[in-house]
């Protein structure tokens, strides 16, 4: 345990939050030694002050740990951020001011032309963007972050096709589970039984954060990719696990053994060792039945796409099915991927040996 | 009730065939007389054969009838047909030969050249195809269909937009309800907190229907619109009620009022009378996180479309929700007003009078 | 509508409130004319400030009305109240005071030994206790109140049963709705696919009501009936319906028909034709898979008990399932009939004819 | 491999041979080599035959292998028997007498006087009938079962409380999860949002099943426990994990305090090393709603019965909450578990290998 980096998390008693402390529970190169939350939580045992809703244990060790204040003095260096929006707005800048790094799941900053949205299997070299930050050039700090739940597995199965064949048009219709909304989240009353056809700035979200993670980086910042897309987004009644029906005009002609053959050969990490990684980023399923949320979502460890139903579409080229866990892939399992990216490049453990010096 | 015309279900102990009686009981104009199911059933009581699964009672004089034999003979001259597919292939002709007018419910006709499939606010001019059939030539008898589950309400949705507009584009995802499925229909195993991304034959259904609702008359045959689509659909944990997230290309453009004015403007039926055709056949519902299965599926007693979401499409020209219940609207609703625009049209009454005088 | 009496409802915004409004709109007897809701909802039109929950639409002249601030002053003199049990405790004795008739679905003065809960077709003769309010003697109000959602089906299932075989003991699981806690009420990460085996202080409140529900009226007091009781308190993921799982001890030995034929024969209102009250307070159901909440919640308008599978029970004698529909027999259809009752009574009508003369 | 005992399941394609395949993937002890389902399965690749239903993929060497026909000649000599009632009546005795150990969750022969019903922690010596069994004494073969998967959990609980303080009166009522009834089983149409307050046969099973379980071997024979019980039984729409209330009469009083140390001290095959048991096999959760199914299933591996929600019983001494998962601990692991223990006292390797010599 002595050489593992120590971290902190940012609004720990959350669904994300809970999710962080589940999937960091012996990791070979993190140790959570520090929990932020709100002001009515800090000061309380975690325990006390969580209502813990995953169906493994909350570990022993953390449960007994006392919430930290939401600020920098006494935090480590190497921060997951798990916040809502705007208080991810006042935080994080904060944190990043104070020499940390932070690896965010919320909105706050993914559409930041210097901050860096990204998933490591898809444009990793967006993290170039880190070095243009005023914070990092001040104080080392900086902010990376991840992708809305509903963005992140559309582009991990989009980005392979994307470089074979070039993607024109995106149309993607989501069935979202309702974790994506945290806790207390979604009513029992709006949803037992029903669709909800709304979820809150979703659909920009999604559709600009999709065309930015599929940009390419030109000098300092991103153009994003020159694609037309349209969202719907809905909420159904699952627990975890986003459900989406894409259909995709692409550049060139591509048969549907090219597009199962550029799914299959997707391993952009390869002998990278990003221990959260999975093994096969885009996984494809052949009954014509799937993927369905109950039996693929925790394919990969919860950290793969799993893609299903490719056939001909009436009005753009292909359409197919795809889902990914979306408070794993979606949420913390990004950000964790995030920062082992970070650190294989060299861009964490400068922060965590000076602030250990320091100490 | 001396004055009503007599009519008989086959297929009654199904879902559908529940709905019919269920929609049936006090109707105006028609009068059960004779209930038909498999050979299993028949010669059983209702009550026994069939597993009621509605929320108002069985009626108590279809509680006790006897099941007849799937066979003309002794058979009312108007038919509700229920089957499955393939014993629909056999049936209906059957039935059509003896001189009923076969009011169905099934897939097997609905694409036949001769065949119309019927929505009465949309498109009861092709009602004129049943003069070519030959059963009508020599029996007086005919076929009538109506739409797919899926398909109707989205037609009515786009119908007075069509009109007014034209539209060259169409693109849908379903999230359907179990009971599109009869009973015992979903294993529960698959859908509770699930999405299944598939249903058998439904996406081709569903594209083709509409072009042909959608199409008009041309001589003794329909030109299909000349649009293109494409259908993704999703069963999802909801017991009855389509929701449907569209995105449509007109031929000429349209601002959101002048939609919203197509869809309050609708009412091709006024004047009419159909007992079961609903006052506003296509409702709008105005906030923002609606229309959801739940709370609107039972406009217009269950006959209605409900929209809602109307806003622009990053794709196609604009998109919306809509929603229909696929066992009123969507199934026995809407053999049922077919049935009353054939009476108000005088296509049953002879048969039905002919029938009389033979008895 | 110059006939009706006017009515006002307390705590109008929330999921019993909205019942009220729906199954007021038409009573032959009552019209709303007052809605009062909390201080962040008063003076806002009703639409804006209620978030309707229910399948029908809100009726237009109520969707209009503004929200009064919730003070006697400019009331009515019958109020329903649906009020969360803290803020009742204040707000309805301040209207009783003022002269109002309180007819309360919260639980704060169930066990009040001055104030009646009543189930009209169980324990009418308890409104005897209204009189000893010391509100009823000052000002001529009185506060009368509906027991709590899960007791009500019971009691009306046991109530037959005591008065012909006397009950001694009492065991009952409940598996509830969720509308039972409101809205927004139980989160549905709580209960998608889930059961949890606890709501707050709801078995003690179960137990105590329902031995008062069928206790007697000695002289000016209620003595409990002398039974014991064990109740266990379950939520399940079901919309509307509390299902039961009850066992009961007799004092006397009684045959399956013997109970059946309580259940039958139990028409304690027979003759006083109360609007809401069914005319079968408690259906039997003969499936062996009966009663069960989609089902059978609607029975009676929602406002009878269903039973079903009465069988030997190998501890106590009998066992059976008794299931109502929550937010109407079990809330705001209580209330109703119990105003209706005490309209029947004389017990409405001098204070609103002494209000309408003040007016 | 070399040294692991070739194991067989019949029943191979249900929801119960599926987990056996889970479960004994990797299993230290057994291997699965001879896979048996139904005549219309037989002959096929496994993963063409079944339609996988669980949330870890089928094992690759599983999915490839040919079922064989359900006969004992080819057959390894330990068979796991995941059956429907009827089939077990035929097929279990003609694999025992052709020297199999037949390790049986199916409830065909449970209540037989010569078949033990086994609970590994709670009547492991009941095994001695084993001995008696006419196949045993001629060709080495018996059968061996384990509980109805509602039985299971309870006894458990019930087990160390008996031991210390004695039952005279047991009260439970189930809320089962659908994965009990297997695939397709129960409807959706049927469970969603719904309570079905039936099981066919399963209270007589639930009742006879825990009297004999907690029962006492008395020479050759087993003498049920003389205690009284009720069971009530409903279905609710949760995947998998059955809650139960119960409520107990003790033969001694006992305080909370002991009750907890009881099932806290229950370490009855504590230095047997079963690789499936779990290591508490009565887990108590202290939080006041608790234990869930969604959050509480998966303790112990899935083996665990979980307690929660201890207090005074207003009828019988005390009441609380158990949960155990009804297809792990409830039916395949179960029967491992069994089979683990047969092993362990060296009544499986004889058989096998006897058949190793034979082959």
């Amino acid at each position: 345990m002595q050489n593992k980096l120590e971290i902190g998390i940012l609004g720990a008693t959350g669904m994300v939050g809970q999710r962080f402390i589940q999937l960091l529970e012996n990791h070979p190169w993190f140790q959570i030694t520090w929990l932020a939350a709100s002001d009515r939580s800090s000061g309380k045992v975690y325990e006390d002050a969580a209502k813990w809703r995953l169906d493994t244990p909350c570990p022993e060790r953390i449960a007994k740990m006392i919430i930290s204040p939401a600020d920098p003095a006494g935090a480590p260096k190497i921060i997951f951020a798990a916040l809502d929006t705007d208080i991810a707005r006042d935080l994080e800048p904060l944190f990043a001011s104070a020499g940390c790094a932070v690896v965010s799941n919320s909105s706050a900053f993914r559409m930041h032309p210097n901050v860096p949205l990204v998933i490591p299997e898809v444009n990793a070299e967006h993290l170039h963007l880190i070095e243009d930050q005023t914070w990092r050039k001040q104080s080392g700090g900086y902010i990376v972050t991840n992708p809305n739940c509903s963005a992140i597995g559309l582009v991990m199965a989009l980005k392979p096709i994307q470089e074979r064949f070039g993607i024109e048009q995106i149309f993607v219709t989501t069935m979202q589970a309702v974790s994506g909304a945290g806790y207390p989240g979604v009513p029992s009353m709006d949803i037992l039984g029903n669709v909800v056809p709304f979820i809150k700035n979703e659909e920009q979200k999604m559709e600009e954060e999709t065309l930015k993670l599929l940009g390419h980086l030109k000098g300092d910042s991103i153009v994003p990719l020159a694609a037309r897309m349209s969202a719907h987004c809905n909420r159904v009644p699952v627990e975890d696990g986003h459900t989406e029906s894409v259909s995709i005009k692409l550049s060139r002609p591509a048969t549907r053994e090219e597009l199962l053959s550029a799914w299959a050969d997707f391993h952009p990490l390869q002998g990278q060792n990003l221990p959260t990684a999975p093994a096969q980023p885009v996984e494809w399923v052949a009954a014509e039945d799937r993927p369905q949320p109950r039996l693929d979502k925790n394919r990969g460890r919860g950290m793969a796409a799993t893609v299903g139903r490719l056939r001909p579409c009436g009005l753009l080229d292909w359409k197919f099915t795809v889902l990914s866990h979306n408070t794993i892939r979606g949420a913390a399992g990004a950000a964790i991927v995030n920062a082992e990216l970070l650190l294989s490049l060299g861009k964490l453990e400068p922060l965590a040996v000076a602030a250990a010096a320091q100490a």
